[in-house]
């Protein structure tokens, strides 16, 4: 139960119930509302650095965009409204020196006039945040090189984009933000460069050719993509503001340079108030967000987390995370007993009009964690192909080949990837297996699903694959296949319409169409190794087994046939449907693939 | 492992593998495809009464209302399709007049022709599907009262719409014919008026209070709705064609009449051969889909099934169940040793601009069962309030006091629903309490979510019900209380402007905004029952606690207060935004509710 203030209680447990609050975004300002539900008779106090608090983070990206018109949507509160409706007393452009625990009070110092204070806490809550990396080459002290992480960064770089000055931009770092912030610059009309040191977008949410297919569609935005590359330098103007990035093959010239590659935990006040910090770098905390002085608690994107999937600590900064965090915060400093289990590393995010998603492990991270791994890559319109505004979207789902149990998964497309990340992200914390997301009694309706759902059809791949019933093969490895000039059929069971339209041009390719494959097939080489394709897999998959059914050997299909595959391809269709993914503009013939696996 | 048609088990198992289906829409099609690519040469039969198969029977609403425009997009595969590509035989027009168990055949007549046959099978599948219940009440054998299961049912009800001669409809049924066929006609021009038997729309998907808020949706766009009202007759013009539809109170003119009670399983073959029927009128089956007699499977609609929660049998038809009904038949079919696990009575469906859905148990269900539930309502914007275009929906959740374990969900509003009921599906069958449900590591960005989801909400409300923090009382409740002329107080928190836009007229109705609670709480009586009451529910509960921190003994919430109230209410905005529930529109101080319970 919770506290209701007798009020004999309130001398004895006066120390205790002084709860003070370091940090006033997200995890901060949450801690602090929840605990004064919790215990309306506590001292409360939040401390902020910054001028403002409890404002939208996530949504700078989409204020400098121009999408949000009004900068005072982004700020939800303010001090007056948390003294006035909850009581908390909140202490702005305030840095905290240090933290006594002996003591029991923290050192802070107004940064606009100066003036020291001690604030004493029963429970202290660390929610400091982190900070923007940038990089450590010559030139990185120039002026220029902005980073975003608060409000004044975002009014900063929105004055330099509307003033007319910034033409050429180069983001370094193709993680979230760098992508959302690629799409809000290609909308303000800058040219915009992303340079990033590992070899794909996304690389901490995109398995390689998940990210490859998004990457074509970066360039259809006019997005130029700089993989595989460091930045060497930056070279500074006359007036010692950066204007030009070095990297390993190229000097780019840049009005606007932001550097989005990624965030530091800030643990330095639970450093040098001796708290433990975890193997990721981030404050370590147990599953009640205590640090090691059970008197301070943390959360947010300070603290490290526990990975639901692989049991190993993590960082993995997240205003969703920070948020519940905040709850259980609340609810632990004022006498309650809550735990939080962990996380997904759950992501979803807008690139242009496209959206990316992933849950719980990619490819390399499962395989990595020692599971023999079987993964499933199936495009799917995100409803019944027939209701209008049908959009495709892509599905990559891994599974442990002994067990069936979910992996991860993720999903790119123009069309609904949020609601099947959810999906996943729920059947992944409870441990589901393939057989019963086959069976998930979803919501269908033609506007809102296929009859059978994309999370079904790539759950049934999997498990087809796992009973020896479908041969998979990946577009990297087919990809590699055709480079190594191997000696295969690429049979592509399509109409002659559809290969004319959109094709792969492989030396190895066959066209060969599903309606005359019973009656041709004695036609083709009964040994000889044989990869189907066509649209979207079935068909292709349906080939591969009648072609066994006539004593084939050695047949496999290409998981995803030619939508899922993020190379070069030949054809007019590439340039309309394929990048764009709209099943509304596909022929009838594609209508042959409303069968399901 | 799979049949890989060794030659020499041809001719041993022959028998065995005559796969004979009865049923050419849904589970019939499913199953026959699934057996193929399970086994490449089985002698596969469908059998089909009509003169289609295999066609988009959920997208015939929207074939009416001229979202769907051409046919042939419904029209997913045609028996020359089967022949060719899958080797497998259709006969359409084929109506089955008996099974003979002992024989292993199945008696045909072709309705064309007349022409009998005789086809023996080794695995027989019956997928029969249900046929529409009429009222059996005098007239009702009059021509023109349709019902909607085929392609030819919505072409006759198109042409009498088209020809310009129906005007006015009458719908007897609410529940999801009804309702999207009352979208269709109005969206055609037709005045419509729905009778229902029971109190409310949906009354199988939504509860009371969910349902009243869906009506008030539907009687602003113009259905004339008549709940808890008998259809008593229908009268005839001099064609005798039905042009009256006589109820208990009133009697409504009908150019078009439909018949939309529902479906009752056709379990006839079944039955005449003997196969067990289930308590709920449908045939019964195993967990591998096989009816009593081990060679007869049975799928789709003609089929009762295991409900997930409560482990009774139970009767609900759905296309999405019977594809997988069709692919677990498939595979026993020809040898394998599949499971359905069961169903969660999971739906959703379009209502005109708003999507209403429903997952597991009802309230009223859920307490039948033996439940002690606990239940939150809880509207939320679909996602972040401040990126453009978030739109209300409405939660209720219900879990069981004691365990926390979820039992069911409902969702209705302009926003994004389909979304939710999935994210509640998964976690129903996966048995999720209200903890890990609060915790999920869903994806978040503003562009798809709020950074604490509706299902988030919804599930903490219910932990802060359970831990006793929140008291909250349902709309139906309080509005009993305000009828009865209760002695309490019903405080409103916001603030004068918002009250004058849009507030519940009653005596007990008192404005002391949230703002001025702490400073002004002491004029109110500290022992008198006080429901607190705001926007969306955040105020009214932040409200409860502040003012039983001042020792206020009787206090307690309205649940989802103003946005989910159903009942009447007064100002301007009740026009506007409740009823439309765009986020959007809302005045800046709706940001005050930016926190989450």
């Amino acid at each position: 139960m919770f506290w209701r203030c007798p009020e004999e209680e309130v001398e004895t447990l006066k120390e205790q119930r002084r709860i003070v609050v370091i940090g006033g975004v997200a995890c901060g300002p949450k801690a602090a509302s929840r605990a004064r539900r919790c215990d309306p008779k506590a001292k409360i106090t939040v401390i902020e650095q910054g001028e403002f608090i409890s404002y939208a983070v996530c949504g700078l990206p989409y204020y400098i965009s121009g999408v949000i018109k009004e900068r005072g949507a982004l700020l939800v509160r303010t001090p007056a409204f948390f003294k006035k409706v909850a009581g908390i007393d909140v202490l702005t452009k305030t840095h905290v020196l240090s933290i006594n625990r002996a003591a029991h009070v923290v050192e802070t110092v107004n940064i606009e006039t100066g003036q020291p204070s001690t604030i004493s806490y029963g429970k202290l809550v660390l929610a400091t945040g982190a900070n923007p990396i940038t990089p450590l080459v010559p030139g990185h002290n120039l002026k220029g090189i902005f980073t975003l992480k608060e409000m004044p960064d975002a009014d900063t770089i929105l004055t330099l984009i509307t003033s007319q000055r910034a033409k050429k931009a180069v983001i370094i770092g193709a993680g979230v933000i760098g992508m959302e912030m690629a799409e809000a610059l290609v909308t303000r009309g800058l040219k915009v460069t992303v340079v990033e040191t590992l070899d794909r977008v996304l690389p901490t949410i995109l398995d390689s050719e998940m990210a490859a297919f998004l990457s074509r569609h970066l360039e259809r935005q006019g997005v130029n993509l700089l993989l595989g590359q460091n930045v060497t330098a930056f070279e500074g103007d006359s007036k010692g503001r950066a204007h030009r990035v070095v990297t390993e093959s190229t000097t780019l010239e840049a009005d606007l340079v932001l550097s989005a590659m990624g965030v530091r935990p800030d643990t330095k006040l639970a450093e040098e108030a001796g708290l433990v910090i975890g193997p990721t770098g981030a404050t370590s905390v147990n599953k009640y967000l205590q640090t090691s002085d059970p008197d301070i608690y943390a959360g947010g994107d300070c603290v490290e987390n526990n990975h639901l999937i692989t049991g190993a600590r993590v960082y993995f900064p997240s205003g969703s995370t920070a948020n519940k965090h905040g709850r259980v915060i609340g609810t632990n400093v004022t006498g309650g007993h809550e735990t939080f289990p962990g996380i997904l590393g759950t992501s979803v995010l807008k690139v242009f009009d496209f959206t990316a998603g992933r849950v719980g492990l990619g490819e390399g991270e499962a395989r990595a964690a020692g599971y023999d791994v079987v993964t499933s890559l199936v495009p799917n319109p995100d409803h019944s192909h027939y209701y209008p505004g049908a959009k495709d979207i892509l599905v990559k789902l891994l599974a442990a080949r002994k067990t069936g149990v979910i992996l991860g998964g993720q999903v790119v497309g123009r069309g609904e990837v949020a609601k099947h990340i959810n999906i996943l992200a729920t059947a992944l914390t409870l441990g589901c297996n393939v057989d019963t997301l086959a069976n998930l009694d979803l919501g269908y309706a033609p506007p809102y699903d296929s009859v059978v759902s994309p999370v079904h059809n790539a759950a049934n791949v999997i498990r087809n694959k796992v009973s020896g019933l479908a041969k998979g093969l990946g577009p990297a490895e087919v990809k590699a296949k055709i480079a190594r000039n191997e000696d295969f059929i690429l049979l592509d069971v399509r109409d002659k319409e559809e290969w004319e339209r959109w094709r792969i041009e492989a030396p190895q390719h066959k066209l060969l169409p599903q309606e005359e494959l019973r009656e041709q097939c004695s036609k083709l080489p009964k040994d000889k190794e044989i990869i189907t394709m066509c649209r979207r897999g079935i068909r292709a998959y349906q080939a591969q087994r009648t072609l066994e059914g006539e004593r084939f050997s050695n047949v496999k299909f290409l998981d995803g046939s030619i939508v899922a595959w993020p190379y070069e391809t030949a054809g007019s269709e590439q340039n309309d449907n394929k990048l764009l993914l709209q099943t509304d503009a596909l022929p009838i013939s594609s209508s042959l693939e409303e069968d399901s696996p």
